[in-house]
């Protein structure tokens, strides 16, 4: 990306690595080696396979994945997998799932849950306005639940989860959407984790979804093939036509995060690296910035904070894009600011927003 | 593309027009003006609204289509339509709808049907080997019918109507995602059509909808969001996020369509040309090359045909594929040769494989 170009501090879709984007570009007219644009290759073409195949086989390295899980590219964003998973795994069950409210995307997921089965609200935080998650004192799961659900980052308020929820003898499952491949995750302790890409690994338009086999040992068989895990599984992805150029970015990702990066343990210390510049001038600002979350629960990926006025947020907000700085505002659903920090964001390019919020900060005080 | 490209004859994805990669690459980088790449800006900007609006109207002038009828973008292709389409309009209705099974892609549309609600086949081309398409006399539709379901171009076997089919007091329904914006349609004919992208205008990862209002008047409330046409219409296409590059591309195909070609019937007048320059060879031929489709049931989009055996098949495919004509395999379900000339590729390509053919028959018959 030139200097000419803005920084993306979007709640979503995310940047790009430089590299991913230039080699996006090659492809759009050759894939290399190929002779085909990358929009026009052939979903059932051997080089489509080895895409499937290498994308797979990274996302097993970069997380450890043992080999009992199955690894999905699927459409439909997470949303579609608000509905799939408990048709699959709710649909006429007795006992509740468990889910957690913890959020707006969380909260997105619980109708469609009670729309296909019995779901039990094991915590919520919207009388507090989400400004926090559950201690572990105040949670207790069922023995009983089909699964438990819940969403690891929330990308609107700012928390994330710092550990693993749950119990041992029931299937986790994970919206990891917003903070997937940003850090370790011990995958092995969840049953199901998925997460659309646009926000650290590719552009919108796929959803990685991981597996282990032993969940849909009891799936119904009637459900339409394209909401069948196990057909999809069957099909290696290829169902029916996928997005071809949206995988092969994020193949590109995968690979970046391998060779350039390090893998996920050496992404998570330099997102720590990030989050901590920005969280530790929103406190040192003498209460100017405030952040959102309570601490314990800060996101990484998703920094929220307000100021004092939303005529000053409207103002930061103008002079942060003038200065080239954009997607700083707070989802519409909650407003307030918010500068989401995905893995593409680079070390340089928060520290540049830094120095824009002291200069901001010192320039009001200054009025 | 350059020279050094091969020639993309595959049935899908097809390629895309010189200029619109041009545009697409350069997105990757900057959409133009924004100073962000197309992968990474925001599907709640006002430059992605004014995107998706551009391209609603640009359908809309293409196909003169009425006030009342909806434009959507939704992601899971025909496929998804399979099942969204019969859990909308015919679960729990008595009477079912008349489907034709034409070729491979109305039937996999058939058992996503059944499993919703009553389906009668109208017609079915299987005992013939699909080899043509019914006659008007072959046909009669039900007035009690939900709906009429046909698919417009069967893609694997080379057949496309060239007729309107069905009944003005049951609504059709058309699957035209292989010859959607090839030529005219009458879409106001239609009360619902629906077209993958990427055959003739885009990427594989978005499928163009369009829905005449009242025909969801009775539609159910209780689907999952996702599945619920109303609700993405409200949504705008943007639901939930939907992939933007993708429809950023077919929107740069549909301005092609209308500033480069002139429109649909121009566009149509193009494919005609190429497709009849192809029939003509194989007629010519002396039987050396064997038009799979009945002649009035041909396809303008898929030029399906045999050589004598299947070892002077694979000799052509190999000599073909080196002279830099990709993807004339036929289909894996039925295979022998397909040449699929969608709107991008050019009269001079068809050309340039009309040559190649000719001087493959002279040089077998010189063997």
């Amino acid at each position: 990306m030139n200097k000419l170009n803005r920084l993306n501090f979007s709640g979503g879709p995310g940047a790009l690595p430089e590299s991913v984007l230039q080699q996006a570009q090659e492809a759009i007219i050759e894939v290399p080696g190929m002779g085909l644009s990358v929009l026009g290759i052939s979903h059932r073409s051997d080089w489509f396979a080895a895409v499937i195949s290498e994308l797979e086989a990274n996302i097993r390295t970069l997380l450890g994945l043992p080999n009992d899980y199955h690894v999905l590219l699927l459409q439909g964003g997470a949303t579609q997998q608000f509905s799939m998973l408990p048709m699959t795994l709710l649909r006429g069950k007795a006992h509740p799932a468990d889910y957690l409210h913890t959020g707006y995307w969380s909260g997105k997921s619980l109708p469609e849950a009670r729309r296909e089965g019995p779901v039990h609200l094991a915590w919520s935080g919207e009388a507090g306005g989400f400004r926090r998650l559950p201690s572990d004192d105040e949670l207790s799961f069922s023995a009983q639940a089909p699964y438990l659900h819940y969403v690891s980052n929330e990308t609107v308020e700012g928390l994330q989860f710092h550990r693993v929820l749950g119990r041992d003898d029931v299937p986790r499952i994970c919206d990891m959407s917003s903070d997937f491949l940003s850090r370790p995750c011990a995958a092995e302790r969840f049953s199901f984790i998925y997460a659309h890409a646009q926000k650290n690994i590719g552009p919108a338009g796929v959803t990685v979804i991981l597996i282990r086999d032993e969940l849909l040992k009891e799936a119904p068989t009637d459900l339409p093939g394209f909401l069948d895990y196990r057909m999809q599984i069957e099909a290696h992805s290829n169902y029916n036509t996928p997005p071809v150029f949206a995988i092969y970015v994020v193949l590109l990702v995968t690979r970046w995060l391998l060779n350039e990066i390090g893998g996920v343990v050496q992404m998570g210390a330099i997102n720590r690296s990030k989050a901590e510049l920005l969280y530790h001038l929103l406190d040192d600002s003498d209460g100017f910035y405030r952040g959102r979350a309570e601490a314990q629960d800060r996101s990484l990926m998703n920094v929220a904070f307000n100021l004092d006025s939303p005529e000053r947020e409207s103002q930061f907000l103008a002079e942060a894009q003038a200065a080239g700085f954009s997607g700083l505002a707070g989802h519409r659903a909650i407003g307030g600011l918010r500068a989401s920090i995905y893995n593409a964001l680079t070390l340089s390019a928060v520290e540049e927003l830094a120095g824009f919020m002291d200069d901001f900060r010192r320039r009001q005080a200054a009025c």
